[in-house]
């Protein structure tokens, strides 16, 4: 029931406090305009929060959801699969671009094992206090998704579990203080089936949804693609059904990150959205719960085509466009301070009228 | 002498600095080439201190220039030649955009006059404790430039007097402890001196050159074409003579700007532009000195055409685009954590071999 109660809390964006920020942002001492795309980022913040100015986004949270591939098996990248969990512990010891990217921003982290398939080199309990780093949250659903071109990939009750522990999640991050959540992943094949769900969620062509993910070569590519294809043709995945889309072709961490942003829209919470990962998330999110983008900010244009093919979709543009194909949640906390200034925007500057400025 | 032997100190960037970048970046845990532009920032930056890896960029410190122009009274802005005074005085008492940007990112802010025209509503000696906000500092030049159309701008000694006030700054920053400098300007109307400079400076037409700066409409902004062109016609400034070009058709806050630059540069500390004022004096200060590029970090594409026109002549891409035109240096404090935390990179993740990450 959880999945249900927490869409059936997802409204529409508060239009008295988005006229509110409007005229907010006519009076301050700038040219009309001038903040470009900051302005309207905080206009939209204003009707997520019902308030003007909404409250400053931080503390920030990062969730990192991890979870491995059947799919792996059909060679969609040259990758071992034990580096995700490897990954997991790089994280927990500080020492990925997430870690000093969320230190930078003064971000919490958090991973939470989703569906990893191999053992985790770490002792879940050894770093279970978050003022002294990351934390893992232990809450594997199965040990990798099944080969989607042979099976689906989940069964239903898989799925909704791992989007279930996304929305629980979301609310521990909210309950313990968090003002923005900002998605990250991990999962060695990851945008295999990322490409699978932007391209069943969004009638995208699987050549077109899909890309190179860390940078394979061009024959690695064409099978990729392949296999999407394959998927696809393979179950049919019915857009109008989200839950069977993501059993069919999607990924535990797919199914949590989708809950993560149901779970924050729920709570009228933004959620700063990383790569391909978390757009195609957002599809199965949207998908579920239309208003759930209104809580949604796009925080990076990935390299990969399918991130550009569901922000499309959602109507979102990305704040940041620097070539960024690493996921883990990088791309979000590069564009953190964007979000967090477009907001400070509201609170801190003076008006024409406070200031003594004269106006044209 | 002080701005031939600041050019004298101006080197290339160090190549063996940046092949250990290149190196280090290679054995980070992340797939190779995944941190985008990122990457290659972090190597400039290496390059420039002569080191890998590079300082943080930090404490980081904001110039704002003002200065009025002889040009306003061609009706080329809407604005009133007041509201630059004004605007300090908001910069002073912290009610600017610049001022929350600037308390977001930990950033000090510098105001210098050195060219307004009108009285400062402020007494400078109120506000010298740079501890307690920010800082004014009086090197008034001239009461604004004259107008261009009708004459040169500023004599050949007055554009000098402001490039070495710029560069005076840019030591004081950096002797004080700024790891990188961020530039700001304010003036009404000191967007169309930048279109000149970037017309003479790269040969563009003044139409491809000039924008709507604030947001002037369709008849003021031909009639700032105009004045563009019109300056152009009569002085006919020689590229190979920057000094010159400053003098016929710049601005003191250009000058000083450009000095800046040039002074970051001689001391190898990063300088990161913001939009289209910052991007003409840059092209001063590359025609001064080409290694100066070095030092140059392009923070955000302005919506002035301008900018683009010069950033391209540079070799820059920004790191920002999001649609601003405000100035004051509030794109560079955006584009600030991006270029930090593409050092942070080289100082804070765990190698492959470190980590016990698998290669591919």
């Amino acid at each position: 029931m959880m999945l249900e109660t927490t869409i059936a809390a997802i409204g529409p964006l508060d239009e008295p406090a988005m006229a509110a920020a409007r005229d907010l942002q006519a009076r301050l001492t700038k040219p009309a305009g001038s903040l470009g795309a900051l302005e309207e980022l905080s206009v939209r913040l204003a009707g997520l929060a019902g308030a003007c100015p909404p409250p400053l986004p931080e503390p920030a949270a990062v969730a990192i959801f991890a979870g491995d591939h059947g799919v792996h098996a059909q060679g969609v990248t040259p990758w071992p699969q034990e580096v995700t969990a490897q990954m997991i512990a790089n994280f927990l010891a500080g020492g990925a671009v997430v870690n000093a990217f969320a230190r930078q921003a003064g971000a919490s982290v958090t991973v939470v094992d989703v569906g990893v398939a191999t053992p985790l080199p770490v002792d879940p309990d050894a770093t279970d206090d978050p003022a002294v780093g990351p934390r893992l949250v232990a809450a594997n659903v199965r040990r990798g998704t099944r080969d989607m071109t042979v099976t689906a990939a989940l069964t239903r009750d898989e799925a909704r579990a791992a989007l279930e522990t996304g929305i629980r999640i979301a609310g521990d991050l909210v309950d313990a203080g968090a003002g923005i959540l900002l998605t990250g992943d991990m999962g060695i094949g990851n945008t295999t089936p990322s490409a699978a769900l932007i391209a069943a969620l969004t009638g995208t062509d699987p050549a077109e949804a899909t890309g190179r993910g860390t940078g394979v070569d061009d024959e690695t590519y064409r099978r990729k693609v392949g296999v999407v294809r394959t998927a696809l043709d393979r179950h049919r995945p019915d857009p109008a059904d989200p839950l069977g889309v993501l059993a069919a072709v999607g990924g535990l961490e797919h199914a949590a990150l989708a809950g993560l942003i149901l779970g924050a829209a729920a709570r009228r919470v933004p959620v700063l959205l990383d790569g391909v990962i978390a757009a195609s998330a957002a599809l199965v999110a949207a998908a579920l719960a239309p208003d759930a983008v209104g809580a949604m900010v796009a925080g990076h244009r990935s390299t990969e085509p399918g991130a550009t093919v569901a922000l499309r979709h959602l109507g979102l543009d990305p704040l940041i466009d620097l070539g960024l194909r690493l996921g883990e949640g990088t791309g979000a906390l590069l564009a953190l301070p964007v979000v967090t200034g477009a907001v400070r925007v509201l609170h801190e500057v003076a008006t024409f009228d406070s200031a003594g400025v004269s106006e044209k």
